[in-house]
């Protein structure tokens, strides 16, 4: 047993996944399902500017601080070619503030509509470990609006290969190929591979 | 003495002003003159994604942390109406990656190219004491790039009532009506009408 303790890979508490979004709590647990022992807390860590990587790194690294235990972070990025990668993390804002109608609008003086959905997970061991990151990403093109609009900006995402867009979907299908699937795919291959123990302080 | 000190006016340390750069502590030198006894760090605080407001504050108080003293910082927004303010806090990314022509094809949907340059000062009087925060603004428009390209979006942006754009100015025409020295007008104020009293320790 001290050897495991050694190497780090002691779970000594619930991965918190830190949210806000009940309906990505959802699609996380589906993908997730019983592979690791997690709790989800809403938690107001600041978002910072940068690239999508370093941001879901220190974001990881604040809210480890802030729990004081083992987190997952999640970020979502829209990317469009055409704006080399913008709005990108910024997204969040562009759909809020645009609307879908204005997202297609930034494309207007490019023929070029491809994009891709980018998500960034990042795993810290506790407040002194380092964070790990896990990046899925799912090619597609931006489309005027179809589909339910319940779910961000998924109706104006159609990714490549279907004649649908995020929205339209159904739900397992959509699971399969997004970028969330593909990050928490490895989140997954992760905690299976490095064997973590789940080993709760008494 | 002890009733200013109570007031909370004392300056204990010059009013160290965080910027990474040179260009810009150019420009506030000259606007600022000598009313306040500053020094410029360059130091690396985070930047948050936001309203230019919040952003600033958060700023400041990340930054008086780090240097256990008064602080003032700066953050500088291009805001298109069309997009309803945005880039704003994010046009340092949106320059760097799209460049002046990139930033005209944002608009390529829309007749209104109107925009605003907004910058935001925030002083903190040390690390316990609270932000204040000074706005700026100068109304305009967004046009194809005229004018020496060595400083940011200078070139695409014509303030209201003029010729030229900001890159075509000379800088004592431009000091006088742009964004960062209208800000800048009322730190001065602030600090000439609260009458702080610089007091080192000893």
């Amino acid at each position: 047993m001290a050897a495991v303790k050694a190497s780090g890979l002691v779970l000594s508490r619930p991965v918190t996944f830190v949210t806000s979004n009940a309906k990505k709590l959802e699609e996380v647990r589906t993908i997730l399902g019983e592979s690791i022992p997690f709790q989800s807390l809403k938690l107001d860590v600041p978002e910072l500017q940068g690239e999508p990587e370093d941001i879901s790194r220190e974001k990881a690294r604040l809210a480890a601080i802030e729990v004081g235990g083992p987190v997952l972070v999640e970020d979502t990025c829209l990317c469009f070619n055409a704006l080399k990668g913008l709005p990108g993390p910024y997204i969040k804002w562009f759909l809020q503030k645009l609307g879908h109608e204005g997202l297609n609008n930034l494309l207007m003086a490019y023929k070029d509509k491809s994009a891709y959905a980018l998500c960034a997970f990042s795993f810290m061991n506790g407040p002194d470990a380092e964070p790990i990151t896990f990046l899925g990403k799912t090619p597609g093109k931006i489309v005027p609006a179809r589909g339910p609009t319940d779910f961000g900006w998924d109706p104006i995402f159609q990714p490549d290969g279907y004649e649908q867009t995020y929205a339209e979907m159904p739900k397992e299908e959509k699971n399969k190929i997004s970028h969330r699937y593909r990050a928490l795919a490895q989140v997954k291959s992760h905690f299976t591979e490095a064997g973590y123990i789940f080993q709760p302080d008494s």
